[in-house]
């Protein structure tokens, strides 16, 4: 296999970069272990060891020579695409991590991991006061954060940047005005039409967890994934993935015993970033264009893996008997059931439960009060008040507890600010490309004779291929020919719900 | 809790030596993951990772500035034994890491990697042809890490320290002589008395994974191993320990099938060797004094639960009701079989299937033949036939095939030349321990209560807590004011089993 690098000061960075990926694959394996695997009071040791790592990998990042062979790069005429993606991803990244002095490095560090226990406080007792104190000083960070990286026209450009490369709050708001205007109506319509439940009897039933693990690894082996040889399916209490490289791609899934939906779409969700990840091209192999560009992208492949092919009635079909086979109580079930089961829409306080078309409506809330945060001088004592209010405009109901509303996510407590939005790309792109895919294969064809390689290959060809070769749009628009559009998903929403 | 460390040099080395340990902590978890988890096709990247992370740890010890404040502790007057400790065992990393030029150690790292390749081959198709060259090769590096490393009397001294700090070539022999001349009789009327037996049916009994799994668990928590707290108990191909701090220790076990004893002792062996790193003084955590302090007394802790614990009479009465609840064969047999079961005494050709009185003939011939590997020029080609007739004269058995011999450990295929004394080591010392615990404890009695929390007790104070404070020499005249001697085994040999 010939490398793709061939320009000597490329090679020359990616020969120094070889110890960065290092630490980054044992960092990777640390944290997979951490929530796989690790005994409770492992964690002093863990958590020690790996704030070590991140500083170390951050020192070879912004090492002089390192700097400077980089610098130098980017005056270099004539690269090919791979070696100018190189040079782009590590540019972005000695930017940001240059953009944070070492004290205010620490100081998020502290404030998040006390933010941390004092958000898990607060939500056991559902008692916002526990955690308003620590959400004041994220929202401070969260500014300062925004004024190291820099922006144009307001601060949380420059945070959503840190999460998806090139996007402006401008984009968001378009995105979401367009998005409430349209889908407001529209779920009324659905909810008074009634094509879809707003509930199912087989929410109730109850699994034992080797019951569903059977069905996760019959559909697992069904869409091919190379459980064993390159990949793995685990526990753990929020269902991830994560690669330690492109021939070891892990994900986990979780068994509460009940509304047996929930592992089956988190366990595809799942496949959904883990195939971008295992279908990168291994020429890319130990460099930092091996991998998923950004998260909205990531969001787009597990998102088409969940709604469009998991939550397709041939799906539903397709694993009908495999359900019988394994869960006692599907002898009374349709495969109509299963499907009706897997497409209820209706509005819910929690995020994570809702369905495909409410769960914008979260993702929407979430982004005007980050963005309130950070340009309106909010403090968090308003932000509970501010939450019911925006809910009950958006789904017409308002919680009646913390836990309901503000305390459900754990992101804040993370110092993760201008994240939300990414869901949302997500799950408009998965609409987005499904348009695209209908047009060179017949994909429910495909679904119904668990025929998934031309599916596979199709996502490898216009979007897995070019790993971080490119920013996210201008993958986009190699890969499709477009930027993001909304109309896509509306249209989605039109034809599967009414 | 006050720490331990209060020299300000000392302390400075320990801030240094914290990225050292977090790379260290990584590396375990990497090898553990890779032995017990890795999907198959995941070894090219994780070999690059844990070399590139070889590199930076060798590094960051040598760095002048670490290796000044090293050299300037040495030389300080009045620190305490813990930070005595400290200098000692980084002064010693330091030497052993300068002492291979990096292309040395390049080489060692490629032949031995073929080698080990080369062996697997060989070991396969019983073939020796295919691992000679890369055994001379091996011979080859030895010599000359001996001659890097430096030695007083003759080469095998420098290969004996790495593994064992200061232990020579004249006290090996010393032991084996003595060890060779008591033993040898010894066997011949062990095997014609008959009060324990060469075979026994519970070899042949098949089993279910599941149900020895139980009986381990059930053994484990007896022991009072803190499983899921401090703990894990996995399946890998070969059983070992591995430890990434003072609160994760984690041991293998393996499930043949067939012949239970196995997966028993190799469980409650590891289980020896986590007790002594769950055992730590929780003040060295982070610092190079947390853990065992070399091979042979880390053996020492293993063979302590395996032959002294997991070998008498008391451990097999305590353990018959639970092997009678999972496993069904065991209505046919008495405590008393397990007994005898778990004390069979017969020459085999393989060291890993060896009882506890001919497991020190296998090391000693492994020791006779290293040695003269190094003093007198002795060849590959030589060595099946040395091995043969060695093992003809100790044991009076001669293998028939190189797998039965020559090819059964893959020691030499690492480079490992040295090691094998360790074993023995372990072996004799668990058995002095024991004698000198009876002067304080009626160990028997403990066993048969399933109290064990006074032996943990014992080991913890008269072993574990010193951690790596001091060389294993000094270790034993604090922990039982005497150095290695062969007569306690020899003693305990006597007492079992004639």
């Amino acid at each position: 296999m010939e490398s793709v690098f061939q320009n000597e000061t490329v090679r020359e960075i990616l020969t120094r970069y070889r110890r960065i990926w290092a630490i980054g694959h044992a960092q990777s394996v640390l944290g997979w272990d951490m929530e796989v695997n690790m005994p409770k009071e492992g964690i002093l040791e863990r958590s020690v060891a790996q704030g070590e790592l991140s500083v170390l990998s951050q020192e070879f990042l912004l090492k002089p020579e390192f700097v400077e062979l980089v610098e130098k790069a980017k005056s270099i005429e004539g690269l090919n695409e791979y070696e100018r993606g190189v040079v782009r991803v590590l540019d972005r990244s000695i930017r940001i991590s240059r953009s944070f002095p070492p004290e205010f490095l620490r100081e998020m560090s502290e404030v998040t991991s006390q933010a941390t226990k004092a958000w898990e406080e607060a939500k056991k007792s559902d008692d916002f006061s526990k955690f308003e104190p620590w959400l004041d000083r994220i929202i401070d960070l969260a500014k300062r954060a925004a004024d190291y990286l820099g922006y144009e026209d307001e601060p949380y450009d420059a945070l959503l940047d840190m999460f998806e490369e090139g996007l402006t709050t401008r984009e968001v708001e378009r995105m979401f005005s367009k998005l409430e205007k349209e889908l407001k109506p529209l779920l009324e319509r659905i909810m008074e039409e009634g094509k879809v439940p707003q509930s199912h009897p087989l929410e109730k039933e109850r699994y034992e967890r080797e019951w569903m693990e059977k069905v996760n690894l019959w559909i697992l082996q069904k869409f091919g994934y190379p459980l064993g040889i390159r990949a793995r399916l685990d526990v753990s209490a929020h269902p991830f993935t994560t690669e330690f490289g492109i021939r070891d791609v892990r994900i986990t899934t979780r068994y509460e015993g009940y509304d047996f939906r929930r592992t089956i779409l988190s366990t595809v969700h799942e496949f959904g970033h883990a195939l971008y990840e295992l279908q990168q091209d291994e020429r890319f192999m130990f460099s930092p264009i091996a991998g998923g560009v950004s998260l909205g992208i990531h969001e787009s492949q597990s998102r088409f893996w969940e709604n469009i092919v998991g939550r397709s009635r041939e799906f539903a079909e397709l694993i009908h008997p495999v359900l019988g086979e394994n869960l006692p109580f599907m002898a009374d079930y349709t495969p109509e059931d299963v499907y009706l089961y897997f497409n209820m829409v209706r509005p819910d306080f929690i995020r994570t439960e809702s369905d495909v078309v409410t769960y914008n409506f979260h993702i929407l809330l979430r982004f005007k009060l980050e963005r309130m945060m950070l340009n309106e001088g909010v403090k968090a004592k308003d932000l509970p008040e501010l939450w019911n209010d925006e809910m009950e405009n958006l789904l017409g109901i308002r919680p009646k507890s913390y836990v309901e509303g503000i305390l459900q996510d754990i992101h804040w407590a993370h110092g993760t600010v201008g994240y939300f939005p990414t869901y949302s790309i997500g799950t408009l792109l998965a609409a987005q490309f499904y348009y695209h895919m209908k047009r060179d294969l017949n994909v429910e064809e495909h679904i119904a004779n668990a025929d998934f390689g031309p599916i596979k290959a199709w996502l490898r060809e216009k979007v897995h291929r070019y790993g971080s070769i490119s920013p996210p749009k201008e993958l986009l628009k190699k890969s499709i020919g477009e930027e993001l559009n909304p109309d896509y998903f509306i249209r989605w929403v039109k034809e599967r719900y009414l």
